[in-house]
């Protein structure tokens, strides 16, 4: 099931040009001190090694990319397009959408402020969907303007925490009872009817978002993308475009999200590094609920798992004198690569014909008193024939998993 | 690099029948003390989680893997085959051929307590090891027989406690100064004297050890496998037949080792279930400075490693009013699953295709004034032909693919 994920995830990234690197699983605690600015999320796995440092289970992994980036980017012709699929941990209470523990598939563009970086970011977005089989109407890429936001916000003399507020209000603004909002607004001298008439209003979007949507629409991607400006992303570290992938029906939470981070690393790295970037991550959770809830995407997968999971050859030992004969077989087909097993302990015919079937296998090579002749037996097709002593047994099978397992119509 | 390693192991698994599964990282410490009856290693990654629960970091997988097969066995069949890839973590300074998270994997056969089992999981060994291309001569299975020495003992009157004591003693023989290990076997009646003749004698193994010997010798793998008595492995859970795998100089620690642990299961469910079992354990660390260290083998890993980080096509834009189009040809070519990038910031052709030869790009597909005209770079061998509207773009450059670079000798 996660190699499905990752096999996908990996296939869009090598067809893109990414690069995988690997972060560490464990971090100093004030690696995360520092990204936030002070405040530590409060699901975090946090311990005392004991060497008495304090170390997190990394919540995520930008973190660790950025503080990475900061150390080794002169090595690196910029842009950098790097991807990772990496492991993290989230101290909650299990559900449905979240665990504990879940694979993040993270994907940034490191040194390039461009809107083609943003871009390209959003249509590998919508690739890593297709992949999945989902296409037009199955999901939609909500893009917002956080500078669009900040504009806003200044213009109505919010500076400071009271941005990181503001921010974090229009962020929960379609999970929170209307009257709430407003009452939080209205403290900070807006209201929401403010707000609203903002959002409501796609020219209100900094003017490069056109060449974000015309460079989406040269790739023929125009019509996953919508405009929608209610979306900021909560993590306090965005500053341009940002971006969440929803199911069509809206009945998850976002499949993925991300945005422009351009001071994230200058504020990571010791020496002020100017990198800006861009990134977004897909969990493994809600992905996976999205493709089991879709026919066509849960088809596909199980059509994969299942590909993957069967062997091609399952012998069966029909005279115990036999074995060693069947062992070396049963190398020799391995060693051709082919998906190959039999019974360790022998047994009754029946019972290994039903451990073939059980491993799914598509071919049963029958080894008996005849040997080196042998039996094939067509598992799905119930049909026989012998393979005769002067054949190439490997090749014989070889040219067989080729072949459709119906009877040859000559 | 450890894409390779998974890659490699996945491969063999596959030809082996083997299913993967998969086991968290966190675990209630309890099951640690379970597993080893009581004495816990000095190395745990151990914390308290904020519900106060006292939990551990993974240092090995085969707890987790008792652990799931006692709750989930009933809705498999067995023998279960099964592996895992997993990360794991060990409390202690980053050293050669150690590091505090590493990955392991883990290959075990569950349910059948047969040589055959051993047999399968030794060549599983073997083969893992061919994969990434050693051979005869390059590595060596120790094979030795844990029932030969726990009857040595019991003849020698060594029970309980005093049975582990010994053992250990046995397996820290190779690295311990002879004085020291004679001493402490005097404590319990022997000497190294004894020891040795018991060790410097194949006819102690016990008598399932020649099945063993003859079933591997049918899979054409005697030569890879010898008789050792001198290994025991240092944990205390193992029954049977163990093994290890060292590179033919024993230049490091051992890359691979296991055996049998039949009562493992049993002591860690409730219901005294018993499941005998044999498993193996490679981690990442010895078998990577190995193949780095033995050229064929390195060779190998680089070409994989070259052949996927590569791009096949890289655009180039050499006529800033068609970027709509060349972003058009790039998202054509990727749905094509062809690796294929372009420059997202364009700029001068120079430095184009600098970009492109730092991609690894086989191909430089240059779009120009005289579009939808295009014209194709070999950029290994430097030549160039015109793509003519009228072609197919994505259908020449496949054909162009599976076609060797150099010049086309007619």
């Amino acid at each position: 099931m996660r190699n499905y994920l990752f096999q996908k995830w990996r296939g869009v990234a090598r067809r893109y040009g990414f690069v995988e690197y690997e972060t560490p699983l464990l971090e100093a605690t004030e690696l995360y001190l520092k990204k936030t600015g002070g405040e530590l999320p409060t699901q975090l796995f946090r311990f005392q090694d004991q060497g008495k440092r304090d170390i997190t289970l990394r919540p995520e992994v930008t973190a660790s990319l950025a503080r990475i980036v900061a150390t080794n980017q002169r090595n690196y012709p910029k842009p950098l397009k790097w991807f990772e699929i990496g492991q993290c941990f989230r101290y909650e209470k299990p559900q449905k959408g979240r665990g504990r523990e879940f694979f993040q598939f993270n994907v940034d563009i490191i040194g390039d402020d461009s809107v083609s970086a943003d871009a390209e970011l959003i249509a590998f977005a919508i690739d890593s969907m297709r992949s999945f089989g989902f296409g037009e109407g199955d999901f939609v890429v909500r893009v917002s303007d956080r500078e669009a936001w900040v504009n806003f916000a200044s213009e109505n003399n919010i500076h400071g925490d009271k941005l990181t507020d503001f921010l974090q209000i229009i962020d929960k603004l379609e999970r929170t009872p209307p009257e709430k909002s407003d009452e939080k607004l209205t403290e900070l001298g807006l209201s929401l009817e403010m707000v609203q008439e903002f959002i409501s209003k796609p020219e209100n979007a900094s003017e490069k978002f056109g060449d974000l949507l015309e460079n989406l629409q040269a790739r023929g991607m125009e019509a996953f993308v919508e405009l929608d400006l209610s979306i900021v992303r909560g993590l306090a570290y965005y500053t341009g475009v940002v971006f969440e992938v929803f199911d069509s029906k809206k009945s998850m939470r976002a499949v993925a999200g991300g945005g422009r981070y351009d001071d994230l690393i200058k504020g990571l790295s010791d020496n002020a590094l100017d990198l800006p970037a861009t990134g977004f991550a897909m969990g493994d959770y809600v992905i996976k609920n999205l493709i089991e809830e879709t026919p066509k995407a849960a088809i596909e997968m199980e059509a994969w798992i299942d590909a993957n999971a069967s062997t091609d050859v399952y012998i069966v030992l029909a005279d115990d004198t036999k074995k060693a004969d069947a062992l070396g077989l049963l190398q020799d087909l391995r060693n051709a690569d082919i998906r190959s097993d039999m019974s360790l302990s022998g047994g009754k015919i029946n019972k290994q014909f039903k451990a073939a079937e059980q491993a799914g296998a598509r071919f049963a090579l029958i080894v008996g008193a005849e040997f080196p002749e042998l039996k094939l037996k067509i598992l799905s097709a119930r049909s026989e024939e012998s393979i005769h002593p002067n054949t190439d047994t490997v090749d014989f099978i070889k040219q067989r998993l080729d072949q459709a397992d119906g009877p040859l119509l000559a």
